[in-house]
């Protein structure tokens, strides 16, 4: 167990210490469940609160909340503050070096320095991975695939083949990269050809062949990408699908075939983008937001969650609703729903006059 | 194959025989579908109806449906009664006791009684295992995780380092318990902070870096909690994350991280879930609904599908729409689209006349 | 790498040559992206721009596009051109004939010819395997189940216990069939069943026990079916959950139990169908779309993204919203939202001439 002084603590997270008595910092606890050996972590006014019945001695606090009774470091940013006392206190999942005897390598695969190759972990032909790279249990890589160097990839990971990693990536259980892409097409129009173009299904083509549209296309993941547990992410048709870099990617999320995404982007739990789609930098796709194909997303846009997003946005929109529009139209929208209520209410009031003048106007005609 | 004579049925279903010849019961069948070893159930009005078409002599039928050509069990609660039926034909998926000689234990797991444990499984360091506790193949067990007794894991289900599961627990294909929560920070306030405070993006941040919050909290499944296929559950940033008791998890839902889930609750498929919210005991989220973070949902709520929830709600609310409401305000919302649709055909009558008015009153001045 | 004379690619795609200079094609690639030994792709008026820049010496292009600098191949259809040339350039994922040494197969599996059965895959008792089915890496399959001739399954398949897959099906990475249905019952009514009778939820069965009702039916998927990674079917109560012939399904849907999905369907990523709904023939589900239970669906229907479907439909509606409605209905009611705004506008030009007129009416009584 790493244990540190209040002083040191103060120092990682570059603080302001106001020290009431001294303090050994062995755990990280929010106020209530912090011990005497606890830097308790008072981050919102509900915390804060609580530090009153707290058995740590001391705490972190934001800038300029004052506690006379505790030692506190106060920190301008503390949820900065919180990821550089948390990584004090980070054990990464526990993994061996070398090749574990259970796992399964082609003798044509080429290992970098200091890897680490979990049990039943089958590493394919012509597999390059580099050094102190970690893939964990029951991981599979194809054939002809590329692993960069420092990357950490939890148990069951699945890689089909030629796939490109960067350095730095973290994959979690699950993830899929490089199924195929949905991508098929028939003979003749099918219904939802006839539906774009005629606005209606005529549900004639009852014996059309569905022909499969091979992807030889693969997936290119850009270093410091990170991909939460069960994500998919299918191979490029043609083109390769693409992730840039710093990207993170949470759990459950789906990117279809072809799509570019930029750098620096947020992608929240159970979006799904489908094919051919190019998103900027630093866009943010929050929950269970859903993207049309081939449609482009500016640099620095929000899409809310749940969103279902139909076609392009430029750069730094505010994206909301479904359909989906800019912020202030879906604050339009809302207006109209209210003012469409007051407006009932208005209307029924006046309706017996308006009744009445317009039986007085007919009566004159 | 299990066969059971009629009166052996009634016993088990606690139901009311009406006996007309006798039959004995070696499966359970619709109408349609059964033989004359068959139970016939007729649940529903449909399946009442088909019973003059079906070869079974023998049907389980709600209290008060009276057929007079055949044996029939009466019961009141017939759903009750077709899940005692169906435990008497269920058969768990086959595995032997023991540990497979494929499977992989770390010397220093303990493990059980009559435990089981399939090929490939790979058991990690200080694992502990409780009795009767079944594992299928190509499983994956994290250092420090607790596995309570009687629990069926089926197969290739993949938990992190330290993760507690209590007893009874079922988990499907592909669960993942324990991936890293979704939680990141930058040096200077990113898009989403700058949003929120003045509901613009100034996309000035372009070189900002993107930090990794880490995890070091765990996750806390409870006794009697069922998982299904791909779902995921985060670990907690400092807390765990917890499932409580007798909650039942369908397919590739996402529970992030540091979320507390009550007792009984009951989360269908493809709900999502957002970091830290606070779900009471009995709460039922239908299909496709999501959370935001930070939410609180009181005891015995019902969240409908789909629902987006964005803020908190008392107990025994259902809770429709996104953004979500309760149930009574939303069929106000939907009234308003009619009256509104209403008033628009009405105006449209007396536009002429109003605009007559309003000239003559021009007129005037 | 294969090469073909301009001729042969013509052959290929039965299109029309015009012939500029002579070319071998030994890729296919966008315009931009393309080289000399390319076939340039243009098969959208933005490619067609571009053909001005490639490098490449002919190109795929609609009937009726000249270029006259080009080599160009004219097509009537050509996504399915597309779809035949890549074809020939298409990869399968390299796989063994045979099984690995790796691979844990009971003595009881019949396995057909030519198969090819990788590493780690587990094959349990009384499997059956047709000829030419390759099962990769790390996959599992359950006691009883037949497999078909000619699948593919990718690295990672979960297939639980007696499940049926058909001849030519592709199972991608984490596909799970056959866990159990999500079906529960409560001794007394449940907050659910209240709140559907009630409208309402008391709230008193805070200490109602929760019964699984278990799944004695099984997962059926016929012939020329794919699936995508981490999709989950769960097996049917009694009956079976049944995928028809042709039928593509894409990453992460959800196919509820019981469920009977028709022929040549096409359910895109991230769609729920809950349990017992019937599904006609070539029908198109769009992404993150969802169905509530036991619903009905006619053949042709197309069933739009995000839609939330609450009832059945006769065939051939195009289905839109949530809660979802014919497309006309729909249009309909974006028709009220525009109108409202318009009618909201005029009122207030309006209405103090209907307050003085009211004023003067009320004067006079």
């Amino acid at each position: 167990m790493n244990t540190y002084t209040i002083e040191e603590v103060t120092g990682v997270v570059d603080g302001l210490l106001n020290k009431v008595e001294d303090a050994r910092i062995s755990n990280i606890a929010p106020p209530l469940l912090a011990d005497e050996n606890s830097l308790a972590l008072a981050l919102g006014e509900e915390e804060i609160d609580n530090l009153s019945k707290t058995k740590a001695k001391a705490a972190l606090v934001p800038l300029g909340v004052n506690i006379d009774t505790l030692t506190t470091i106060e920190v301008e940013r503390p949820r900065l503050a919180m990821m550089k006392l948390l990584n004090m206190f980070y054990k990464e999942p526990e993994t061996e070096t070398g090749v574990h005897s259970k796992a399964i390598v082609h003798e044509s695969a080429k290992l970098g320095k200091n890897v680490s190759i979990g049990p039943n972990v089958v590493i394919s032909k012509n597999v390059e991975i580099g050094d102190n790279t970690k893939i964990m249990a029951n991981s599979y890589i194809g054939s002809g695939s590329t692993i960069g160097s420092n990357c950490f990839f939890h148990a069951n990971v699945n890689i089909g083949d030629r796939i490109q990693v960067g350095n730095k990536v973290i994959l979690h259980h699950g993830v899929c990269l490089g199924a195929d892409g949905f991508s098929f097409v028939t003979e003749n129009p099918d219904n939802i050809e006839q539906a774009r173009k005629d606005g209606a299904i005529s549900g004639e083509n009852t014996s059309h062949k569905i022909f499969k549209i091979p992807s030889i296309g693969s997936v290119k993941i850009s270093d410091n990408v990170e991909i939460g547990a069960n994500t998919t992410i299918d191979r490029g048709t043609i083109e390769d699908t693409v992730i840039g870099e710093d990207t993170k990617i949470d759990d459950q999320v789906m990117i279809g075939h072809n799509c570019k995404i930029g750098k620096g982007c947020m992608i929240i739990s159970q979006v799904g983008v489908a094919g051919s789609c190019v998103i900027g930098d630093r866009v943010v796709i929050a929950g269970q937001a859903g993207l049309a194909d081939h449609i482009e997303i500016g640099n620095d846009c929000i899409i809310t969650a749940k969103a279902g997003v139909t076609k392009s946005f430029p750069e730094k929109t505010i994206i909301v609703g479904a359909p989906a529009v800019p912020r202030k139209d879906f604050i339009r929208q809302l207006k109209i729903m209210r003012d469409a209520e007051e407006l009932i209410a208005k209307f029924k009031k006046y309706e017996p006059m308006l009744k009445a003048f317009e039986e007085e106007t007919e009566g004159k005609e």
